[in-house]
């Protein structure tokens, strides 16, 4: 018999921080961890090697007519510190009320536990199943995935005949109220770097004589907006994906309340582009923001220098369809177009991620080619969640980035359904990460249903 | 006999670093050798006790008929680090050619042994010299002379009945020609704090919800210039000596080459208010200058926040007859008048000085109530310079700023007669100082000629 709690416990005590290299035994402990608890349930476990972290790549084959269901889940978690701010110990799991402790807890180790929790039940009470299943587990989603475009090309052949992917690393707004994640943004980051003089000058000496690079640099980034929010940078909206009736009265029903949201942030007001809401803003519009700025001297007191050199690092979050390449294209251009005459501007590339978006089945949108397992999946799903947890899930598109499932659905086609089932209060990347044992039992309840239902029959 | 060469070997071997309390032993022998000296040339010193380094005040009295000079001088130096890019040892003074290098060397204990050598020679040759003499050598010159203006108010009084006030603590563009300084910038200091949400935030989850504090400083800052270089707030030009018709001749004389200065700055275009040349603009012109900025992330790669904080540190170079509170004032309010909604901004307020002008007799501008001593030694400065450097100095208000300047003249009413002695190559505030002691000995014959001439006689 699968206990998920006692599994979930054992899979938290490994230390699996991937962005530490003094944890690589926790790390393959976790993964070894795992593999060997896919193994038991009858499946075919490859540890496929990387650069970096292996990847678990483990299958229920079958029947080539059976449907196909990947699901997609991590072993790594982010660091702990700082350990201080723990009341319980972060790699010893502690059980207190309904609600689990411990690093991992909620990302990505009790949502992984509940769905393989639910293909060990399923494949418990009906051995014959007509469902083939992948579980596809990387140990680099906290580091950004690094390894894992170069392995979805690399196993495309086995993984375009899926049907459709299933995850749970997302999140829930709360135990009332379930949502199925339809869209996230993309991601397109480089850094700026303007250059005057040689190097510092004295600004005694030589002031008002030549251009200031953080002056330069500060009326670049001013251009960079309109004064009602919106990106001014020539063709950055063309691609953008118009935000559908339907999208936006599911919002509506989440219920989200803007003072509450405005004194959370600890602000007096809110700076979104006309036309939408801050809640609509931030799942369906792009963005320009400015993560970082430096130059010259930042200590105490002062110093009179010109200084030679200033930067500032750019993320543009992007919605469907825009694409990193071309985003990062039109700014740089646009930058080079406004830098005045006396300095010099440079750019370093950063990382970057496709935005992605599903469309529920019934919907004014819905593609006409939609695949008939990835609708018969979203209707099993919508079905269970009304079942299992009283009301039917949301369906919204979120405003951060996982780039890996459009990555996924670059690569192979394949689309993703994300049942979210971690709570705000689940502190993920915080001091106190827990996960809701309540969460965990409907959670597995869901997977089973929609898995029975998917499977042929 | 009074060895100049050998004073001055003296005194630099005392690390005399005013900013580092680890060099107390350095500052006390140099304040110890300064006292002396001058006592050994007949002089009533005394060491006046400050909230850091004590002011050697010495004096040579006198009929009170007799004209009264100031010389002012500084016993203190930069730090000598990067200790490592020092050919000589910098406390070891070491003459190669014509030249003696070691910390201090040109800033200032060259410039003040010259002046001292100037005043011993002269009483040696006429112990009667119907000259009083007050040699005023501070201990905090390197670090903002905070102790100096307290102890202007408390010596008010003693110095006020003085004619001027006679230094060499400026530069020399070449042996080929001497400067009188004429004028000095002021400066106007201060930081602007910019906070939006009440703590760092993910781009994802919030972006385009909120202002970003760097986006908001950035828009701010870009609104304090005029895309022709002049400052963009209201009254910030109305306090502004024009220049005088002589001192663009005066500076056209300096024969300055543009194209070397670019070189020299590694720059291909300038950037000057409209009107006047980059070396009009740097002496004529007021600035305001982004000295440093910060905020969110600076590191390697990427973090996707959207920070809580930015600030920028501004500093602006006033010109005759600004004054630095008026100006921060005015600076400050249209920050304020300019923030946008959704962000909060704060000022720390940092340190300030007034510009100084002083107008030789003859001019056009100088002023009908100049002091008939003052006139005689700027006339006398004019006429022993044409004599010991074979050319008539120039009068050149310069960009820089020294605020004890115009602290005396505020406090004691007194102008200053500002002879340049170090050269571009003499490497002030960098290793390998060094003084050039062909300079040394004509600025000595020249100070002799200058304090002889207004002696009464």
């Amino acid at each position: 018999m699968f206990d998920p709690v006692e599994k979930l416990k054992e899979f938290i005590r490994f230390q699996s921080i991937s962005a530490d290299s003094k944890y690589k035994d926790g790390m393959r402990g976790a993964q070894e961890f795992a593999a060997t608890l896919l193994s038991s349930l009858g499946l075919k476990v490859e540890v496929i090697k990387t650069e970096l972290h292996p990847i678990i790549f483990a299958q229920r084959g079958g029947d080539a007519t059976w449907p196909h269901v990947v699901i997609y889940g991590h072993y790594d978690v982010q660091p702990a510190d700082p350990m201080n701010l723990w009341k319980t110990p972060a790699f010893e799991p502690t059980i207190i009320g309904n609600r689990i402790y411990g690093r991992g807890a909620a990302d990505n180790k009790g949502p992984l536990i509940t769905n393989i929790a639910a293909v060990a039940e399923l494949l418990e009470a009906n051995p014959k199943l007509p469902l083939r299943i992948t579980f596809l587990i990387e140990g680099e989603e906290e580091i950004g995935s690094p390894s894992f475009p170069k392995f979805l090309e690399s196993h495309r052949d086995r993984l375009k005949e899926a049907d459709f992917v299933y995850l749970s690393d997302t999140a829930l707004p709360s135990t009332d109220q379930v949502v199925i994640t339809c869209g996230l943004r993309g991601l397109a980051l480089f850094d700026v770097h303007v250059t005057g003089a040689k190097g510092d000058l004295h600004s005694g000496l030589h002031g008002g004589v030549l251009r200031n690079p953080i002056q330069a640099l500060a009326e670049i980034m001013a251009t960079l907006h309109l004064p009602d929010g919106r990106v001014n940078v020539p063709g950055f909206y063309d691609d953008v994906l118009d935000v559908y009736p339907w999208e936006r009265a599911e919002l509506k029903k989440l219920g989200a309340d803007e003072t509450a949201y405005k004194k959370f942030l600890g602000i007096d007001d809110f700076y979104t582009v006309p036309g939408y809401s801050p809640f609509e803003a931030l799942r369906f519009q792009p963005t320009l923001e400015f993560n970082g700025i430096g130059g010259g001297y930042q200590g105490e007191g002062t110093k009179t220098v010109i200084p030679s050199k200033a930067f500032t690092k750019i993320s543009c979050r992007l919605v469907p369809n825009q694409r990193p390449d071309k985003i990062k294209k039109l700014v740089i251009d646009a930058i080079l177009a406004r830098t005045p005459k006396g300095v010099t501007v440079e750019f370093v590339d950063q990382h970057k991620g496709d935005p992605y978006v599903v469309v529920p089945p019934g919907r004014s949108n819905t593609p006409k080619d939609q695949s008939r397992v990835l609708a018969a999946a979203f209707r099993a799903t919508d079905a269970a969640v009304k079942e299992v947890w009283g009301k039917a899930p949301l369906y919204l598109r979120e405003g951060g980035s996982v780039p890996i499932i459009a990555d996924i659905k670059r690569v192979t086609g394949l689309d993703s359904i994300m049942l979210g089932l971690f709570l705000p209060e689940d502190n993920l990347h915080a001091p106190n990460e827990g996960f809701n044992l309540d969460v965990m039992k409907r959670g597995t309840e869901t997977t089973k249903r929609v898995l029975a239902a998917v499977a042929k029959g």
